[in-house]
């Protein structure tokens, strides 16, 4: 059954419950690895989600484990779900970089060979895995979409392309304009192939820029972030937000880097901006 | 230079840094890892410090990154010193279980060979440690020391062998009773030899029996912690605490395990409590 939950580990926290479970993905045809947390609330009634989209590298266990989230989602009463950041395992088509295949899915569905097979991360994180939990979870279908770097980017992207679906959109140094920086050519080029046009439909600021239905959104951005000025660029969003009187709020961190200690520092304030818009 | 620093890392943390240091111990011999979080009142003056001991296997890290400690030391004021669990490296004597050697130096003094030459760790932690912090660093002389397992060992061990040293101490899940229970027995077998006389300096029942000097002590202890039976053995200590009308709560928590989950959801606790005693 591909909607069968395989239990992998299961954490009390915080009075509530963080819980990793495997799974046949019909999106990518493989095996795919999740975390969700439960706050306490959760055992007397149906809650609200926020989605985690991981950066390069990332699986479900560094954002569980590092960002200290799971304290002010057992205060608000959220679940967080935390996807993996690409199909993983030895069949599965890689590269040697860290910022390309394993661990680097960029959130996209790739049309190239050889990723095009397993590579549909955007179907995954968009439409499989929320079908999943709202199954199989005591949630609603009340959400909230918010990752790191790549992630940043995929919770952007998401939320721009499916108006409605997602309440609000946060990012922790999110990579907006992937079709201009090496990080997002060298992936898209790989994934979605040398039609540049083709890459524009996974890029935030090309999304924002045609974008219709207001969504609140939040970005902190660490000012001593060595990767913001050749692969992040959250200006190029701010800006065009800025001229279209888009609901954004940039905040820039002085001397916060691009760590995990950046992203702990703030979650709690995303987490409340979001519980603010559900 | 023996007290010679060097700086490994430095990331921004609630308003703080979380710096981490390498330097030449002369208790271990060794090159040793440390990490100190200060907080943002240690720019303007000094901060009392409060000393975590981790568990076996953990290096400085584990608690750095998992426990969200840094967020309530920055509210509170509050500097965090994190030693290594071991001396470490090519030359350095080491075992093959997890509980015995490099990862695992049950914060005593080794007298057997071959540890007896690096695995000084009750002198690390007790002297050289907080003499090269006090040094180098924005702190008063003010500590309270706490940890995890065989660290919450260390903790409670250390402050009833130093009375004055630390104004509170308190542990998650610690091995209370390391002369009576396998992984202590293992460990001290080793590292000070057969005769169990030896052991008993290390051995936080033991000490407390004898103890003249109170110190308040804070204990928490997950109901659903599998090393509960056979290794730590909370109400060991509980017992006589009561009898010599001690001040020490232990706190059963209904449903948590050993993990970084448990002391992450209840380290605000701990630090509050440690505050209080300043």
């Amino acid at each position: 059954m591909a909607d069968t939950l395989e239990l992998i580990s299961s954490n009390c926290a915080f009075g509530g419950w963080h819980k990793r479970y495997r799974h046949q993905s019909v999106a990518t045809g493989t095996s795919m690895t999740f975390a969700i947390y439960l706050p306490p609330q959760a055992a007397s009634g149906k809650v609200p989600v926020l989605y985690w989209l991981s950066g390069l590298t990332c699986t479900d266990e560094n954002f569980a484990t590092k960002a200290g989230a799971q304290r002010v989602a057992a205060e608000l009463g959220m679940a967080l779900v935390l996807p993996d950041t690409s199909p993983r395992g030895d069949g599965i088509a890689d590269a040697e970089g860290y910022d390309l295949g394993q661990g680097a899915g960029f959130y996209v569905n790739a049309t190239q060979a050889p990723w095009a097979q397993h590579y549909r991360m955007y179907d995954y994180v968009v439409d499989e895995l929320p079908a999943l939990v709202e199954t199989h979870f005591p949630v609603t279908t009340q959400r909230a979409i918010s990752g790191h770097s790549m992630g940043g980017h995929g919770a952007l992207m998401v939320a721009l392309r499916n108006p409605g679906r997602y309440s609000s959109a946060s990012a922790f140094a999110p990579i907006v304009n992937p079709s201009q920086v090496p990080w997002g050519q060298n992936a898209f080029a790989h994934y979605l192939g040398d039609d540049r046009s083709n890459w524009l439909a996974y890029d935030s600021c090309q999304l924002l820029a045609a974008a219709e239905t207001e969504i609140p959104m939040l970005i902190d951005q660490g000012e001593q972030d060595s990767f913001m000025p050749l692969q992040l660029q959250p200006d190029a969003f701010a800006s065009l937000a800025q001229q279209r009187n888009w609901p954004l709020t940039l905040r820039r961190q002085p001397g916060y880097d691009h760590s995990y200690y950046f992203i702990a520092s703030f979650i709690e304030d995303h987490l409340r901006f979001h519980s603010a818009h559900w």
